[in-house]
């Protein structure tokens, strides 16, 4: 019996001592299904220049092939999301993508449109003063419909770069006008099938507005569109010290929390491994998801959920930082589920405020790692995905086989 | 002529030249009605301590004097708003404090209920776990409504001081669903003829959640309840670097701005004398305001905001901080009436970006005051209204009078 | 064997696995002295109202007898933090205070002079324009070095709340230099065995300057002072996003950090329970703590460094919530005790980013509760000090004795 | 005599009548010299993309051609900054540079070193753990020491993108040590005549921590280099809500300002045009820049700083925006220089606060667009540079000859 094992059998003991259920908990985390960024396993980097790794993915197929090596290693990935204009296939069909994937035992998960790499951009894509550009926007849109039903994905996630930089730059009110038309023609030409997910962010790349700049933008737009609208909440996008966990449980209240763009960041849209810099933080978030899927009146939504990695890797290896943060993320998932909400619910009802943080906090103080490692030894997996990938050889494979690659675009 | 009619006199025709008519404009300004904080003026703090002046408001007829005081000098502020337990009669009448007002030139505006001066407030009042409390708070909202009716106003305006400071403290969608309660029971118990300004506010007294947090939560909660409710922005009560301008665009967009606290800041809700910290936001803040008046599709909502200043002075006169915070309101209005729109429209169409930015600057780097002492001398008053309460003796009475006041509560 | 006792045994296998010594951390966790705050068992409150306990301390002896409540359930507070302002004696001597404590098992540490509790301090303290109040400040700085030798303490600790609100207000290049002359004053006055830990912050107070604004201020404060003049952090005293453990570590090569205030904050400087909101900061400030006393270049520098508690309940009872604090900040310190250091270091001198980040992280994501209660059996306390606080009677017993007190000052 | 001259008549009798002498003023804003960022005129963009224009500049000549048309316009800077490795030349002489600007008018001023572009730089230059980089970046220094005196400067101005993103990545004090010794190896490196301005920033590319973070951090680098370094403050590198202006006015008192990035933000390093989001920041930064120049202990550090544009155009075209924030600067300058500084020392001594402020702003009130047009046409200039610009050919020409350009570096 190995350490973490013996670690694990006295969690076992601690946690039906709580009556909280580990089975079902270990159930739950081997059900999660995060979705990969296809954008996150190329080179990436800030605008002071990108960092090129030897083996970074060329183009779709090397970042199926990647996502594919992540997915071996943790075992809860079988989705790789796509960023179209950084997907691009010769001929501009998709089947082959969807076919290719699903030989690497991967599906295509949310499909984004890409609206600011181009000239045409520079005001704006759908709220941009210039017509053609709106335009041309909205023909992208209706592409990227058909490109997602090639793809064999039924979720669109819409973030647009569009804002401006100066007081008087643009009129505010006919911008606002001009993004629901444009968000509306996109929502009209999707399939019956289909979602809508619909990011917002609060600055970058417009440094004084931002068309959708918060949730209540996104929440005001999807309530107009239809009900296939929802809100993603991208953990980086936010105003500081924002309460995200609030927001979240507004957005699943509503049955309109579409999914998030998980990461974390301490001050802009840093982009960094998830649960790096308050693991509490996505504890939280977490905790709002957990109990709203045991509650009817919000269950349904909460199960629609997409949980998909953005992150934009500058100083560790691509491939390396998004296992980590599938482990973070888990992590938060494992605590959040080991909760004992009975407890919890008795002290908030009776505002006793000492023992509802101490009940929130003693599932977060937890050591869940044994757990996690257990979880992936029942699925076939090995217990650290971080060391299984560094000795598995996949990295200098393709380090040797895409040498030389790295002109890559920035990261998203 | 003096110097400031000089210069007023070349303002015009700088103005003529640039096709602003100054009249209209001039007409404007005398006609924006600015509420004055019947909470301004007494005695006010931080939570380090209250500095008390000698002349400070004992009670709400004092609080009326005052206001009729700088009515007086400044000629736009016929108004008082009013916090009612900062406001509180003997009998609990209220027929008499509008009768009272009315003698001294004044109506009372918007009145606020109070949900935080008590020790049951300790977890909330309409979204406290303890039913009891939010019992009690619905009671307090149906008898501000006869307070209101009484008092012969017919806005009501919210803020509550709701939140959380602990993660677990409380569980969020409970919340906000008794959130919504607690405003249902007071839109429902509303005069037909009564609107509802909600208030929201990012943090504090709350240091975890507030359940009012931003506009967008505000929002919401108004499309609810019915078209007579209204969102009420506070300056100071945003994130730090908010846009507030925009969210003051789409507000009027959707029809649902009620209205305004006044103030500046710069960390919190620090509570400043409005236009201190960034002008230049008060201005565009105002621009907004003057565009959506001249558009047929939001003049209508427009033309209902209401203006009501929210400062809580520590190191200044109270009265004196009051008079400044409305010049500087004039100050930033009067420039955005002054914007050659047709140009700035211009420019933003072709994508302009320099002469959009320009043109809406060269309104805001215009020295509006010789316009703003020609209007209040058209209006019979002292050209500059500091100047005419520093020298009419005012300060010195209510020194006098009220000596050994001052133990007044802490400012909102 | 309890759940727990196993648990310990457990970890200590995979510490000692790690080769990470459970006894040394151990040791060091009883050694630590945490300083409870005179002023954080009195009510206290937001600038909105104070939300007053019916067993809060009335005057000075109740504040030692409740310090000794909170040493007796967590034993590493044999010591009291005081505000002289909120610690009055009726007839100014403090021997009194020194002995009493002393038959309580208390000592007297970090003594603070009050600067802002008057109305003479309108325009700041020793930075005020007014002579006449900042001789007076000198004087009550003399009057604390004598306060502070009769308490039987070395150590002055000084927040001033002087800055301005307005532009203009003040010339601040000649604030800085009474600044430095009132600091000065008091530096000269103490005995050599005194030190003085100088704190800084953000806003607040003042809303537009801070005299003190942050460590660069102070620390070049201290440097001209002397080597008895040091840096005191409160962790709640930052601008938003601040990376609190980098100063920490500056100071610490610097030989000049003071202490610590030790609270959370997630917005302004709330004072919440320490550890509550980003219990990651927390326990990167103790690693910087931890890897510095293992440096003989900085261990006589950390071994100086005071632990206080500040912080300003409002919602939960304010001696669950400093027994609350003291057992996170223990959670924090525990785990950076365990860090594998050598591990670490090897992983940062190579580059690797991944196992470097995941060797800190390793630490923090042990269940450390059990070593914790380990250490208070091995103590003589009850392994869980709220626990033990709830059933000891203490509550009820001040809640009687004291019934109707509460007209308490707010907290600082 | 148009409008202009009429209004700046006028003004004259407005500042003769406050006993402010205009001609004084005029005379100041035609001394100052403002320095170009030869990386301003290039392409450049956010890390979603460059916008590029046709005109753009291909290389150090084109640059030099493009600075010298706008000093052509604006006759204020006739000094040209340079980030050597953006500037580089074929064969790495440097005096050539210096001869062809010279011929059009100009002298290099502050030089940059490049301390990120290149994939060496993934974990900091003179910070990072790999030993060769940092002796590398070293050499680097020591080069541009030469590059500096060959380009007939005497400043060099040193930001470094060296930080960490993750907790554990790197160890904070050695690399606190590492800063300093790769600081004065440059210091030391410098020709006696050379003074090194050392940039600060609080966030970006490092996520985590940035080695200089703050002015503190810089200010106690350049006391122990000695006395030719001196602090840069980048207008864009401060936590949200910094007080720029006392951080400004600590360093004069200190003797250690160096000089100036100008741009403004409202959220992260925006590098937006100075002035167009917070005008009164950068008039009460002037304000204390003119405070300084008069006041005997602080004029001659006052006269030595430097004052260079840092901006990084993506929606206006290049050459626009460094007219405009010439424009703005000046626009704040000239309000600064017309302050009555006896009339508000007077109001600071006795503690008027209202009179106080109101005293600074009925200076920023001025609309002085006429004195800055006088200026200009007494320097032979064109009263409104950006139409100067406009009509004169020069965009037109350089999009003709340069077209095809545009695969140029992001921009810092």
């Amino acid at each position: 019996m190995t350490i973490w094992e013996k670690q694990y059998e006295v969690l076992g003991n601690v946690l039906s001592d709580r009556g909280v259920d580990v089975e079902a908990a270990k159930e739950s985390l081997k059900q999660q299904v995060i979705e990969l960024p296809s954008w996150g396993v190329g080179n990436s980097g800030t605008r002071y220049g990108v960092f090129r790794e030897d083996g970074a993915a060329r183009n779709i197929w090397d970042k199926i092939e990647d996502c594919a090596e992540i997915h071996r290693v943790v075992g809860v990935c079988p989705v790789m999301a796509s960023h179209v204009l950084w997907d691009v296939t010769d001929d501009g069909r998709y089947t082959p993508v969807r076919d290719y994937a699903a030989e690497r035992g991967l599906r295509i998960g949310t499909v984004h449109p890409n609206t600011f790499m181009g000239q045409e951009f520079r005001l704006g894509s759908v709220c941009s003063p210039d017509e053609a550009t709106r335009t041309s926007t909205i023909e992208h849109f209706i592409d990227c419909v058909r490109i997602t039903r090639e793809m064999g994905s039924q979720v669109i996630g819409i973030w647009l770069a569009d804002g401006t930089n100066y007081p008087g730059q643009d009129h505010l009110r006919t911008r606002k006008h001009r993004l629901f038309e444009g968000l509306k023609a996109l929502y009209d030409a999707m399939d019956p099938d289909m979602t809508l997910a619909v990011e917002y962010k609060y600055f970058e790349p417009g440094f004084y507005t931002t068309d959708l700049m918060d949730w209540g933008m996104s929440f005001m737009m999807c309530s107009r569109l239809g009900e296939r609208a929802k809100v993603l909440v991208d953990v980086g996008h936010h105003p500081p010290n924002a309460n995200i966990e609030h927001i979240v449980s507004i957005l699943l209240d509503e049955g309109r929390l579409g999914g998030f763009h998980l990461n974390d960041r301490k001050y802009g849209d840093d982009d960094l491994m998830a649960g790096t810099v308050n693991p509490l933080q996505l504890f939280a978030i977490y905790d709002q998801l957990v109990d709203a899927a045991r509650d009817p009146a919000t269950s349904a939504g909460a199960a629609d959920v997409i949980y998909m990695l953005d992150q934009s890797h500058n100083v560790e290896p691509s491939i390396e930082g998004i296992i980590q943060s599938v482990m973070n993320t888990q992590t938060a998932f494992a605590k959040a589920l080991l909760v004992e909400r009975d407890k919890l619910t008795a002290a908030q009802q009776v505002g006793d405020v000492i023992l509802a943080n101490r009940t929130l906090m003693e599932a977060y103080e937890l050591d869940v790692q044994p757990l996690l490692k257990q979880m992936r030894v029942e699925m076939g997996r090995h217990p650290d995905p971080i060391i299984a990938y560094r000795e598995d050889g996949y990295a200098r494979k393709i380090s040797q086989e895409r040498a030389g690659a790295g002109i890559g675009a920035l990261g998203g």
